[in-house]
């Protein structure tokens, strides 16, 4: 599946997001990987602010959902409920986020709800990387529409 | 004591806070209130997006702390260690974060661990309104050093 789409969806949808030059990666496995640089989300301290790694990781769980819904030829509109971050270190280097889809029983609920009431909520978890070093992690807790 | 220079220090510190159109509004009985046009920050639905209403959040906690240490005469270095965002309703008019300084006790020990440690953790809550309409509620847990 090409990707690019997908970036320019972000781009579109959300102008922070092409503030932020994020861009989605790659999409193996039912793991999605979504990048932006360093330059445009730094703080004061010259490592990433706060604020880009909780909009980085709130971007990674609403586009995991998003790209897994239309696999699915599901169209949907989703909304955050809750965001979570924990910053366990700085990130001095371009921001990676990684999340993977739920398996099993999880995903079938989520599947079976968005079937038989048309909305459903999903919580999805997602490591911030410093390049290649685990720094933060985003949970998040996403309501998804079918639309 | 005049505003605009902790806005212009957001802007600086973070050119995200910039591209958001941060503004540092109100200082007043140790309650912070800033602001964001709703335009830059708006998402897929033409409400405010997530991570501009968790990323405001963020900064209302962070300019509350700033500005409290520099009236106390403390230079002051901030990093966030946990942020929390609870989305409660939609926001489709222009974004405010208020958040008021804690008294008592949990300033007094916050302080009194800035001077005997040179570094002290405090919460901040900050509720964000949508024009007047409580909206979503941030919750950050910081680090604040003497630098």
């Amino acid at each position: 599946m090409p990707l690019s789409p997908f970036t320019a969806h972000l781009h579109e949808q959300f102008p922070l997001a092409k503030y932020m030059q994020v861009k989605v990666e790659s999409w193996e496995n039912s793991t999605l990987r979504i990048t932006a640089p360093l330059a445009p989300n730094v703080n004061h301290s010259d490592t990433a602010f706060g604020g880009s790694i909780s909009t980085l990781g709130i971007l990674a769980g609403y586009t995991l959902i998003y790209i897994a819904l239309k696999e699915r030829q599901i169209s949907n509109r989703i909304m955050i409920q809750n965001s979570n971050t924990d910053y366990r270190r700085p990130i001095d280097a371009d921001l990676t986020a990684v999340a993977t889809l739920p398996a099993g029983e999880v995903l079938e609920e989520f599947l079976e709800g968005l079937r038989r009431k048309r909305r459903a909520r999903l919580s999805v978890e997602a490591q911030i990387l410093s390049d290649k070093v685990p720094a933060a992690v985003h949970t998040g807790i996403y309501l998804a529409f079918i639309y």
